[in-house]
């Protein structure tokens, strides 16, 4: 038997084990997480594990909600200690849950815990961790300093200002890259309540009037310039599902029109509208050279008697199922049409869509080196053990997964880093495991090349962040 | 090599042979089957293997026809040693098949039979059979009870008068409980030509005229009081999906009068219906603390030409793909916004939507000890190693597997109880597997009230049926 | 470690090991490719590896269309060397993919290469393949004879007039028989534009004049009769899914007449003759005796760009995603209502359809023997150790595992036997993992019979070929 979490978490190979021994020594480039920038300039410290822990993590709170905890101690005003208590409590019954890994991976790389938290030992781990956190070696920076970081994307809106991307790119004492991620979701919002107040936004971020959509992608491209600007190389686009109703340029204008008017949209008009709208977007990514990242298949807000009381991003989403490639690659046949076609890549957040995503994108591929288009990691509810190596062996089958750029954290923790450390185990353990199993020649030269480029070099080339390769 | 079937079959770590020895000591609460009570009241006894194994069992007859087995030996008049025989060469070709391991499990505890069944030896095992179907311990009764069955619960329309419930009761030699579950399928299909029949028999047993959607409720209301009283937990739905079209009160009794007066109703129609209905009596089962069961994704009597020949449940169901997970999430919604939401496990036949199912019922926890709701285990056509093991791992992925309420037969036979000995096999190896794996603490106590609780305890809180916990 | 490609190649327990040995032996039936009949009536003969390997494998092009390699070096006019180049540098990332392992199988099966295929390597092993292919072995037929071929089925137009199917029917030189196999997606593709000329060409090799639907239907039989005087025993379709859309021979008619003078057809209209034509040739089938493969699940030409630019079978398909079992359901259902279900089988592109397909299937077996209709080996995306895998438990779970009619190349090269191989391997390493594992009796008589079955005599038997079993 293996000990628990022990060094050779996840490796049960020889081959796996050196493997990983290459894959733990390269450095991580977070290409997409939903940190705050603000928190990384002011360097935030944090008094306790609950408020790192659970003060914005939803998949935390699902658990407890599951274990009969009441919201009282997820969302609601129980003091910290309690909500830890709670939390240790529910890890008891959350036997092969991701976030057992995690929670326990943090607790060792992060705090030197080497036990098990439950409700028995939550008082210790809450004693050890709030020593530890009061030390200085635990406020944001140096977390993600210590932890191998070179570069992360934070997720910020077009009409944010950028004043705390610009406040750590003049800050030469933190070496860590922290870059924009355009993530335009609100703009595309045509038919939300609340699009004239935000176009009102975005108009004063990019210094001009939003009448019509023609002035909307001006202001668009404004911002776009300033984000490149500041390092910016990646858009982000939540998506209920590919969409592709190209209209004429007039319709787009009249259903512009009539969503910032407050009508109500027929579902064609939103879909013309999101269609023209992310035809545009891409068409100036690929100018650019920006990678845009397509997540879809996921239902926001299910719960509407908590979507009122708590509001959004706290644990009411859920998979979409039944969301059909074809769209996709007729989105994708739509922006080839029009040169417009820009780096892409596309999660699903349905596992069930990983062969289809893939055989979508290789029909694709035109000689860009690493592909033009490539499946993003396992995500969000598929970030564990078998929704990881469901998504590499889909890529690997379907695709050249010696080319994939790998991981991210996607995560508003700054302990998320062993999520990194979790994939590269479970990637090592499968090419490891292929390598044991006579399926791919033991060419150490090779290997290494390959689980370097997954784990770094391959995300560095094809965003072309100002990195070198390791 | 393990032998076949031997002590430790589907065991293949130390921990999880030892875990299943905590598993094998467990009582077994069979919280759904099919079991007609008035065979255990009866204590019916049975001349020979045939009628067992063939009487009923559409699983068998798919896998005979499968293998070139005229109807005549399958639903046919053929002698009863003659069905047998054709059964036995059937299980020649069945590797891999859940049926062979169900077949010989069922053999080994049952008669003893320590061999292989196939078509050399059918006669040694029909002569076998035969006379241990012979004693006196292989009546219905004595079966249940040494399977350590403490309590099953059959499926009972609400027009059934529950004589057989109650005269179980009533005999207090039979130390078993035999609990009726309400499956109200019949009262809800007003779009099924026999309707009014059926409203007739149900008002007869409820004392009352139905002649409106709001008599037909008060019906209901009082054959559930009448269940409740005889210890009644749970109600059982068969739906071929999720629906969700709220109308009117008034809109409701139009659509129902339309209906008994045999009108042909449109989809919209019906869905109507069937959200009103399901809506009103999930209320209901809330107020009495029932758990509401919700088998979905199923196609039934596909086969025209044999439907006419053979009638349902013959074997001619399929497993319905694409059915979208956001319709049950909508009708949960609803339920929730009504405060009408009972405890509840939803199964789909289509195991592609594990994942969506758990996702979906993730969003709706709130704070009810076990989880207000809850994926039901591998059912039917999943009910095999791959499925079990599927089910378990989504099950562990997306919330608490810790507190999951496990295991049930489904099934028209007293030799079924082995489908709990094969759950339980594939649950220990796959937490033991866990273990050793270092992906979960080797902490003997918690894995015990783990496997404890999903063998047994689970169920016996979260029906809230009157029997300790082990 | 086991050595990269060693004999023992996927096969890690001894009673796979020993169940492949079985296996080995057994000759080959490719019962389904797209070999061009002429190539092996002239014996044709390949000066280098890109004539053989890159000349129409779309499978490749793919790969390294997302490597990087410009379309120059895929399919346009790059010299054979430089091409060659390019695929084996491709595939040192191509770690996980099934052309790995096919392209290095068949270097050491037709060339005696040991080593690995990469960049560096290409240059020694473009020399060795120059040289081997000049000798008098790798022709085209002895490349099949030497591959253990008894029988293969080719892929043919009704309206193709099997002139070099009845050269090689002739020769009696070459031992292996060469059958056509019917595939009439022209004859169906009414609201294709060149549908009036195709009617033209199958007029004149049927000798008549097409005019009406019913002159189709003539038309169709007299080439069938022409197929099955030619020993044709299997029909092939490819189609997005299975409709199912009776209408009236009326309605049929004009719908045939509509699509000839060249008027766009509704969806509707489209569904009908669709139904209408496959209803009609599954009856002839059923008469004839022939099997009706139904491939479906599969979106081509997605790239219009590149559709305009190279052509069809190019690469740029993809799986096909929300396929309903439902329609296949009812689809066969009309066809038992008319007594036209002939023996089947059924392939889906998307492998979640599986369990759905298997589930389907099993509703209308009828005592034929070997089942009247059978789940089709994965196929195309989904030919790896995973979808192979997949698909094989899935019938196993559903069904007969033993009856199953197991593999075929769908190939356009001389060279893909090997896939053959590896799917023994595949198939003795599955069920040899059962039998090690307790699950089936290590029965060798049983067990070599299932292997030989799916290897070889269960093709013969279910097509009718005149063969002897092994």
């Amino acid at each position: 038997m293996k000990p628990f979490l022990d060094d050779d978490f996840l490796l049960t190979t020889p081959t796996a084990k050196e493997l990983y021994q290459v894959a733990k020594s390269m450095p991580i480039l977070d290409y997409h997480c939903h940190i705050d920038p603000k928190e990384i300039a002011q360097d935030r410290r944090f008094e306790n594990i609950t408020q790192v822990w659970l003060g914005g993590d939803h998949y935390k709170w699902r658990l407890m909600r599951a274990n009969g905890v009441d919201e009282f101690w997820v969302t609601g005003d129980a003091p910290d200690r309690e909500k830890f208590q709670k939390w240790a409590e529910t890890l008891e019954v959350a036997i092969g849950n991701p976030l057992y890994h995690w929670s326990h991976l943090e607790l060792r790389r992060y705090f030197g815990y080497e036990g098990v938290l439950n409700g028995e030992t939550a008082e210790e781990v809450w004693q050890l961790t709030q020593e530890k956190l009061s030390q200085p070696g635990m406020s944001a920076r140096n977390l993600i300093l210590n932890s191998g970081v070179t570069l992360l994307c934070t997720t910020d809106d077009p009409a944010d200002d950028l004043r705390w991307h610009k406040a750590l790119r003049d800050d030469e004492s933190f070496p860590v890259k922290v870059l924009p991620a355009w993530r335009p979701d609100n703009a595309m919002g045509l038919e939300k309540p609340d699009y004239p107040a935000y176009l009102e936004r975005l108009g004063h971020a990019a210094g001009m009037e939003i009448k019509s959509f023609e002035d909307l992608k001006e202001a668009l491209k404004r911002r776009m310039a300033e984000f490149d600007a500041m390092g910016c190389r990646a858009s982000d686009h939540g998506i209920t599902q590919a969409v592709c109703r190209p209209v004429s340029d007039e319709e787009l204008e009249r259903v512009f029109q009539k969503g910032v008017e407050g009508q109500r949209l027929t579902q064609e008009e939103i879909e013309a509208f999101q269609t023209g709208f992310l035809t545009f977007v891409a068409g100036e990514y690929n100018k650019l050279g920006w990678v845009m990242q397509l997540h879809y298949g996921c239902r926001r807000n299910t719960n509407t008697k908590m979507f009122e009381k708590v509001g959004r991003d706290t644990g009411y989403d859920c998979v979409l199922q039944g969301v059909p490639s074809l769209k996709l690659a007729e989105f994708l046949n739509l922006l080839n049409d029009h040169d417009a076609l820009p780096r892409m890549v596309c999660y699903s957040l349905n596992s069930n869509d990983d062969d289809g995503i893939n055989s979508v994108l290789g029909s694709f591929q035109d000689g860009t080196p690493l592909g033009r288009v490539q499946q993003g990691s396992a995500w969000w509810f598929n970030d564990h053990k078998a929704g990881i190596t469901k998504q590499l062996t889909s890529f690997a089958n379907a695709g050249l997964l010696g080319n994939f750029i790998g991981m991210l954290t996607d995560s508003r923790s700054f302990l998320s880093y062993p999520r990194h450390e979790y994939f590269r185990r479970i990637l090592c353990q499968l090419i490891g495991g292929w390598v044991e199993n006579g399926e791919y020649p033991a060419d150490g030269k090779a290997l290494e090349k390959i689980v370097k480029g997954i784990c770094y070099n391959n995300a560095v080339e094809f965003f072309g962040f100002p990195l070198e390769k390791v």
